[in-house]
Formats: C-alpha cells, structure tokens, sequence
C-alpha cells in the first residue's frame, strides 16, 4: 500500500490560498461554507454514500457513510467545488495534480471507492454515444497526430521510464504466473505467453506495430528463432531499442522501423505472425477496419496474428483527464468494437483472454516503483508531474480492480488458415515454458 | 472418409424422369442442353473452376478445373439446373434431399468446395443486412415460436438420436483432448471442460438454458457435486433427461424445468454459475438483450458463466435450406452480435475459446454413425430423409473444416466478480481433469 505524504499545513495554504482561483474560493467560502457542505452531502448521498471523507476549504468535514472512510479529500477552494460539480472526472485530476485537491490515506482504495459508485463514469447516453461513434468513424487519426500523440507521452525521457519499468522496459500489462513473480519475471512470462499464443517456430517472419522500447521483439528473435519487423512512431523509444538490438547481436533477426505501421504497405513481404501489445489503445476506433486490412494483407494463409489492448465491458469513452493530460486521442474499446477489425476481413478469432487482475498488479509494481523515486522525478520535472502521474497510476490500479477496465488479449488466424491447435493446453505445459530452442 | 453410394441408373432414371419437374426438364433439355452446359460452365468459372463435375441429365459432362474433380454431381433434370441458378443454397440442399441432384464421390469434400468458392455463401450485402437485422430486432422469437422450432428438430425421436449420438447423447460440440479419443470420451471431456471454465464447485447453484437429454447438468451433479436447475422446451428431451436423473440418483441435485428459460423468473433464487450448450443458435439476435438481462438478474455477485454456441467470422445468415428444413430460426451469431448479451449489463468477458476443428470431428463421428445405421433410419422415415440429414452432416462438417462456421465459448462474469482466475493453467491440469471431488 502507497500512502500519500500528508500535505504540510504551509503547502495546503499556498495551494488554497494562492493565485487567482484560490481568491475567489476565499472570498464566496466565507459566506456560504454550509451551502457547500450541504452540496457536498447531496453528492456523496447521491453516490450511494461511499465511505469517503471530504474536508472543505474552512476544515468542514462532510462524510455520509456509517464505516470508516478509507481516505480523506481536502478541497483548497470553491472554485475546485464547483468545478467538480460541473465535470468530475476532468476537474479532480486536474485539481489533484494542482494541489488544489488534496488525499489523506489510501489513494487507490479513495479512487476504487469513486469507480464502484460511477462518480468518475459517464452515464451511456444514447445520443452522446451515436454522436461520439459518428465523429470516430469520420475522423480517423492521421499520421501526424497520431505522431504527435505518441510524442506527448513517450517521448518524454527514457529516463523518466527506466525509474519505474523495470528492466525489460516493457510498458504494457505483466503476466503473472506464481505469487513471488517479480516485475521482470512477470513481464517476460507475458512476451512467453504471447509468442506461444502466436504459436512461433523457428524462421518465422513476425511484424509487429507499435513495439515500444523494443523489448517483445526482441524477445521473440532471441527465445523463438523468429525474424521480427518491428513499427513505432516514437524516436526515443526506437534509438533506444536500435540500441538494445546491436547490444545483443540481434540487429541480422530484429528490424525497428521508426514510422507507423499503417506505412507497411511500402515494404514487401507478407509474414507468419501479426502482433500488436498496447497499440491498439492509441488508433482511433475508426482505423480499426483499416488495421485489419493492413493485418489481413499481409498474413500468409497459415498465420497467426495478436492484438493485445486495454478494453471495456461495453462502449465507453476514457475518462477525460487522462485523454487530456495523459493519453492524447487514446480510447479502449469494448471487444464488440474491435471485431470491427476482424470482421470486415473474415479473420476467425480464436482465443480471448481477459487479464485484467494482471493489469492492476503490474500497476502496483509501477507505482510502488514509482514512489521510490518520486524525489528525483520531482526534480526531473516538478510536483505537478509527480501528482498527475501519481493519480494516472493508481487511478489505473483503480479502474482495473473494479472491473472498469479489462485487458484482452485476442488471438486469431485468416479463415483460410486450417490449423487451428486443437488445445491450449500448450499454452501451460512447463517445457514450452521458455521456448522452442 | 464417407463415400455416397453411387446411384444405380434405375434410380437415377427413377428420378430423373419421374414427376412434373423431370417432364419439364425433358422437354426442355433435347433443344437447349447445350445451352445447359455453357451456363453450368460459367457458373463454374465464375466460382474460380473448382474442382467438381457436373453430370447433367442428357450425360452431358463439365469440369472446368485441371484438377482431377473431388465428386461428380448429377443433376436430374433442367428444372433443378433452373433453381439452382436462381437460389444456389435453397436448391442445392432440396434437390438432393429429393434425389435430383445426386452425387458420386466424396460428398463432405464436394461441399468443401462449395464453401470455399462461395457457392452458398450470401454475400455481404449491406441493404439485406440492414433489413434483416432491422427484422430481427423488431421480431424476437415469441416462446410458442421456439417451442415450435424446437419440437421441429428435437422431438423427431429419441431413439433416432441415439442411433449416432453415442451414449452422452450430447448433440453439440465434444472436446477431442487425444488423437484416440472416441465420441463418448471427447463429449465428456467437452463436459468437464466447460465445468472446468466455470470453476464448479461443491455445493454451487448453477443455472443451465436449454439442457439438450440432460447429459451436462447430470456430469456437473455427478463429478461436480452441484445442484442443477435446467431448462428445456423440448418434451421428449425432459423425459428422457428425467428417466436418467432417476436412474443415476441424482433427483435430489438436478431438476428439469420443461419450460423456456425466459420463464426463470417465476422461480426464486439466485445462482453461482449459469450455462448454456447449443442453445444461443436457437435464440433470435433480437432476444440476446433479454438473455443477458436473465443472466446477469440470476448470477451472483462471485457468479460465473458459460455460453457454447456455433458461430461466424461475421454477420451473415444460415444457409436457406439449413434454416427452412433442419433448423427453423436458427441463426449462428458472430462474437459482434454476441456481445449484445454480455454489454448492456456490464458482464466482463473473460475467456473466449473457438472449437472449430473439434466440431469438424465430432460430425465426421456422428456421420460414420449415422451411416452405419442408414438402412434402419431410411426405415424409421423414408429415402429423402436420409438424403436430407447425410446433407446436413456432410454439410455441417465441410462448413467448420473451410471456418465458414466457427464454435464459440464464451465465459464471462459479473464486473463486480473480482476474482477472475489468474490463469487458465487449471483447466489443463490432470490433477484437475475429472472434477474436484
């Protein structure tokens, strides 16, 4: 369990009090601190009353439930108020990373409390949701924003990265196969799992779109005997996997193409295995017939191909803050969108496994990591940074825990591809556990 | 491989010549055969030469491959040539059941054909597909309908079922885990598995729509240790699952319900796990809403759930013949439409397994049976009947062996169930292959 650093009195009045937002709180709190109080209670009751602690600019204290509150929200002002009341799921990250909203105890349990009563969900609303569908099929992401997109999240330091990932670098959901697997082990369990799902052998030709910092390509060459063409629109992600490659004499199996996998198309070729891990979250669910074409062009008939990707029990947008201030243009589809990547082209799914539990424990590692060196990512940056990374991740841990979202790994072959394995149970033997070599 | 007796020329004259259709086409035959045959030969060609002859009624003989043909198709008549151009799927399927158009070779690789080439093949037309699902959506089945449906296919006879079903008497997919497994083994080992994926424990409450002869929730009772609630419209089918309950000493743990499950809300209670083996193919598209409002209203918070059913790469419907003579409102639903059960009531999906080939083989079993007991079914029914299920079988198997239908499990659970299995290494553990008791 992370804890929070209580926020000493001296930075709680410089966050409330300071600036332009701070005046205006303090001088409407005055007269109307009970209003507030009484909204607040309205809200909380409206949430079902979760067991939940707020504290208001004037050391009001508001909390609606009979159990033990598991953490303590202190809000710096009105403004931050009514803020929350006009758009809660963009307003408390926003105030969290300002400072303006401050949490006193367990910040995961205080945001799994927020999923389990729907107060960071947006209600399906039938229109919003047609409209919102409409404007993704029209606008599909174009190269450069998509670029742009990746940028903004990616290619913010390696170094940033390499205090929290881990070894293997790898910055997607770990697989955890025993209860002492550390981190690494985990992560490489998962590029295990995913190479013996896509069934490789040896000679295999594997394309990948979007590899990260290389590191499942890399896994597959040097365990699987595979060539890999590996795409990525982040330079500093790809240097640093050019890098990793050369290091490890794996420049003649291992490819890394700095540009979007939508650009295949100018290198021939078709291939064995298709696999993608965490790019899917950063398409527009408009490019997905598009990928699947891209998929299905370029499988041989006897491939195998993977999409692993955040996903949802049903159509939903990602909370607004994070596509603002963390994943630009980022969406998790329910698997009832991303069949419209395998349908069009007559691929036959063959294997869906939801991961979720895995997800929130490789989160629990990032941020246990993360708070080890919370002192030096400050000084990288500034405490806004941490706070708003800081709520990203156990905000993450958060919404896997509760079931808001889920993790698929979805396999699946062309049609025309006869040899579908008759079991999984390859998948758990021990002496496929590392390999075919 | 199971090869049609090859017609005497007294039966193909017999029907040939016999009936109004056969005069027609005599007539018609002596001035345009050869117009006949230029049409067939388009035909052909337009479906890319596949590998067949075809045999028509004046012995005129087509082949447009330079492959050696799988089979050899004789057509009795020109008016079956007529149908068949203006209702390939309807016609092929009626005029072999009433023996004008007979085949001479391997008729499972003769469909195999067809389905590759697209011969049966609706293609995707958008008008049609907006219209049908618009229908579907409008129409649900009403529960006379699908009692009528059900008696349709299902009370024809137990004891026709039992002549290739085998002991189980499981009709739906079995689960082939050895090469040697025979038809009795693999059914129960499908059983177990599916017991397995719902994580069966003593004592639990599981819920089961449309039980078949009672085969599944008998196994979950017996090995499993459960209580069983199953549902079935059919009448002979609930007698004879009846019969066996008694017969095993199981009347204390399971109860068959002779109803439709929609009706599962005039019983109390709630469950811990929910089944369903082969009967989401007998539900319209327009009732999965209604099916995932039971499910979710019936499962417990820790619930789990199972739905095995045939399927498509995409949307498209039946086979005509398929629907008009051996399934009456059938429908095999891809994982898109599917997902209109599990979405709107926010079930997390967690395991998704495609069991094409094994449904493959289980047909190729249930045929060498039905075959070998051809001569007493042709007298429990008549010549067309025969015709008619070797069809179906021949047809159905060709369909999983070309992926032009897939076998769906989908197991899911409740989004609050937060303890989805780490991993799904128990379903292949021996220790755990014949239950936990």
């Amino acid at each position: 369990m992370i804890h929070e650093k209580i926020p000493t009195s001296k930075q709680m009045s410089d966050q409330g009090g300071g600036g332009r937002q701070g005046s205006l709180g303090g001088a409407w709190n005055l007269r109307h601190s009970s209003l507030a109080g009484w909204l607040m209670r309205s809200m909380l009751h409206r949430l079902n009353d979760p067991p939940i602690q707020i504290v208001l600019w004037n050391d009001e204290t508001i909390c609606t439930s009979a159990q033990t509150p598991v953490a303590s929200v202190r809000l710096a002002d009105s403004a931050t108020l009514f803020k929350l009341f006009a758009n809660p799921d963009l307003a408390f990250g926003e105030g969290y990373s300002a400072g303006r909203i401050t949490v006193r105890g367990d910040l995961r349990q205080l945001l799994e409390e927020f999923y389990r009563c729907g107060f960071s969900t947006e209600a399906p609303n039938r229109l919003r949701r047609i409209l919102s569908t409409y404007w993704q099929r029209v606008r599909g992401r174009s190269l450069a924003q998509s670029r742009d997109d990746i940028h903004h999240h990616y290619d913010i330091g390696n170094d940033f990265y390499a205090l929290w990932l881990g070894n293997t670098m790898a910055y997607t959901c770990a697989y955890f196969t025993a209860d002492e697997s550390t981190l690494d082990q985990a992560q490489t369990d998962k590029m295990h799992h995913v190479s013996r799902k896509l069934r490789l052998r040896p000679g295999d030709r594997v394309l990948e779109a979007g590899c990260g910092w290389g590191s499942l390509a890399l896994h597959m060459a040097r365990h699987y005997g595979v060539t890999v063409r590996a795409f990525n629109v982040s330079r500093e992600q790809i240097d640093y996997a050019r890098r990793r490659a050369k290091d490890e004499g794996l420049t003649d199996q291992v490819e890394f193409v700095e540009d979007d996998y939508r650009n295949i198309h100018s290198l021939p070729g078709t291939y064995d295995a298709f696999v993608s891990v965490g790019m899917l979250e950063h398409a527009s669910a408009a490019d997905y017939p598009e990928l699947g074409r891209i998929i299905s062009g370029c499988l041989n008939s006897s491939g195998r191909g993977l999409i692993h990707s955040i996903g949802r029990n049903r159509y939903e947008r990602l909370n607004r803050w994070i596509v603002k201030h963390i994943f630009p243009g980022a969406h998790a589809p329910s698997l009832k969108e991303m069949m419209a990547i395998f349908e069009p082209v007559d691929l036959s799914v063959i294997d869906v496994e939801n991961l979720r539990p895995h997800y929130a424990r490789t989160l629990q590692f990032w941020r246990r990591a993360f708070e080890d060196s919370a002192e030096i990512i400050r000084q990288m940056f500034d405490e806004d940074f941490v706070r708003m990374w800081r709520l990203y991740l156990a905000g993450s841990e958060a919404a896997f825990n509760t079931g808001d979202l889920q993790l698929f790994q979805v396999a699946f072959v062309p049609r025309t591809n006869g040899r579908i394995p008759w079991t999984r149970a390859d998948l758990y033997h021990e002496a496929g556990a590392h390999g075919h070599l």
